[in-house]
């Protein structure tokens, strides 16, 4: 988990998180531990790589003259392992760019490179043409440059391969997007994902392990063709639809930031729906609501997932992101204008709700989804 | 391996890298197969984010207005797995920093920030609070804001605790240091290590289980207490010795860069002598060659790890820093001025050679001790 997030714990009927493996208070506690040892940073206000503290806890920026830079780090995580098992390598690169990437984005950042690490038990020079590969394209979508990377073979330590990697991004001192400009009425247009993304796949395995399904078997749900990069012929496999790249929003959302259709300052909020779904919603501000009163359509390995195991629409909530990747808040006068841009360059923005001033939660056209803690 | 670092094997008598588990040709292999599956970046030159391609291959920059910025990613590698067993962390944090700053100074950058990345088969909020200790110790060592970190839970993909990190570090367009200048004539002054730093340790792992000693074991050679961070009481153990973490050079490298005795232009090239030995120097030019008349001592460690492994003169400088962790080639002008610079920031700094134009290659007042190759 991205530190610095604070960590709730989910519980649901039916499979959930915790039943999946991960341990999300045990979690919460090592992080807070390891975030309690570190101290104050040396560097001195104003000068390059001091820190910087803005609303809505975004931790990564750092001073850098006129401007701030930007760091992201984390992992594809378990969804490695569904990668590993099929040996299909094309998404996994990406997704740890998107995970990346689309975390700068909410800050307003412009991403400009990227750093990968590979733990290997052993190198394998196919794995690592098809990861270069999977990279390259990670860039050419997240328009950024790969600057390294390592490959550390650590048989002791790792038993299947770990991808992780590292975005720099930057924005103009006084341009960024942290939630402070929110108010109620604004309105929250969504962006469609292109799947489980990389959060909750402890369940999602656990899910298909459940119910005796093989990675290989043709989807058992109808699946649009046309929104899974193939690896097989024939029907869309489960492995298909679940290693599925995550959608990076870099295009458009850099370009709405830097070029759009309105000023910067009627953009009020950006948030990347990663795990935590719609709570994550609740780091934007401190005292306002969230309505999404017309969700975008869930993806429908979602409901698959939700009837397998037998999970409760707000856990599923709290998990995935359901079909929408990346939300984001602008003054109503501008919401149509930004919305009509935004679905010209990518099919299925749609306005999905508001910004509201009955206490700080989240709720839902689906009155099980509310969340008053992330 | 850093990638752009040409791979070569390590071949001796005795143990060897290769022997001790690390297929050097397979690691290259794999890593060529990668870079060769990448692509241009798409950030036009002047733009930020555009790669800078220097002499010398450091392969991290990008371009930033009047700046370059740079970024290292490197994780501390096997020696996690002497901290596993001892459950001792003090020092990882250390190491993780070191390998990733001191990259960066040898282009001459300033290091400013940094991120963690830690992944776990289970979180554990006692070893998290001791590496939050230890990345904030890092952090002062190294003069750097810590901007972030992720922890992952990977019981699938990791048996033990790994932890890598990534360096974010500035230059001025223009001052970067590559080797360009370097000439005949050149001094080289040492800079001593504080041990084997985090490169080898398949090796020392290696030696230490051939030779049937514990960790916990007194250390059987003779060791100056005062440059091991102790852990324990009573006399010195095996276990201290080989998790002394990395030194960090920003202090007083930075320092000599920004504000030392003698122009920027006099300092010719910087080296990490990181896996690889002596032979990393051979990165910093195409034609020159480097003579090592007067070596740094040898550290108590090394000669024991060789007389235990029966390893060659030569394949201990090759995998080993044996005392010497960084070398400067300033111009033979201002080499006694920087020297005792250096020495009163830290201990033990000595001319130790000079650049020589006899064949691209490292000669040492050991005969045996000779490179042509990285």
């Amino acid at each position: 988990m991205m530190r610095g997030a604070r960590v709730a714990s989910i519980m649901a009927e039916g499979l959930d998180y915790a039943g999946s493996g991960v341990d999300i208070d045990l979690e919460g506690n090592a992080v807070g531990a390891l975030v309690g040892a570190l101290s104050r940073s040396v560097r001195k206000p104003g000068s390059p790589g001091a820190p910087v503290d803005l609303p809505g806890g975004f931790g990564g920026l750092v001073e850098f003259g006129d401007n701030y830079l930007a760091l992201a780090t984390d992992g594809v995580g378990s969804k490695l392992s569904i990668a590993t098992k099929l040996n299909q390598w094309a998404g996994v690169g990406i997704d740890c760019m998107a995970m990346n990437v689309n975390d700068l984005l909410c800050v307003g950042a412009e991403p400009i490179a990227f750093v990968d690490y590979i733990a290997v038990p052993k190198p394998d020079p196919e794995i690592h043409a098809a990861l270069g590969a999977s990279l390259a394209e990670a860039c050419r979508r997240a328009r950024v440059t790969l600057a390294g990377g390592e490959t550390a073979s650590l048989p002791g330590i790792v038993t299947e391969l770990d991808l992780s990697g590292t975005a720099l991004g930057w924005l103009a001192k006084g341009s960024e997007i942290t939630g402070a400009n929110l108010k109620q009425g604004d309105v929250l247009i969504g962006m469609p994902s292109s799947g489980v993304h990389s959060n909750g796949y402890s369940l999602v395995r656990n899910v298909v392990s459940h119910c005796g399904a093989s990675w290989e078997d043709a989807a058992p749900f109808e699946v649009n063709e046309e929104r899974i990069e193939r690896f097989n012929s024939g029907p869309v496999t489960l492995g298909e639809v679940f290693l599925n790249p995550t959608r990076i929003y870099c295009d458009p959302v850099v370009d709405l930031i830097q070029d759009g259709p309105c000023p910067t300052e009627q953009i009020h909020g950006i948030c990347h729906v990663t795990g935590g779904g719609l709570s994550n919603l609740l780091r934007l501000h401190d005292t306002l609501g969230w309505n999404i009163s017309n969700p975008l359509p869930i993806l429908a390995e979602f409901n698959w997932i939700q009837e397998q195991g037998n999970v409760t629409d707000r856990e599923m909530h709290r998990t995935f992101n359901m079909g929408c990747g990346m939300i984001i808040a602008v003054d109503s006068s501008v919401a149509q204008t930004v919305c009509s841009w935004l679905s010209q360059r990518m099919d299925g923005c749609a306005i999905i709700g508001e910004v509201v001033d009955n206490g700080h939660k989240v709720t839902h056209s689906n009155p099980d989804v509310v969340f008053e803690h992330y």
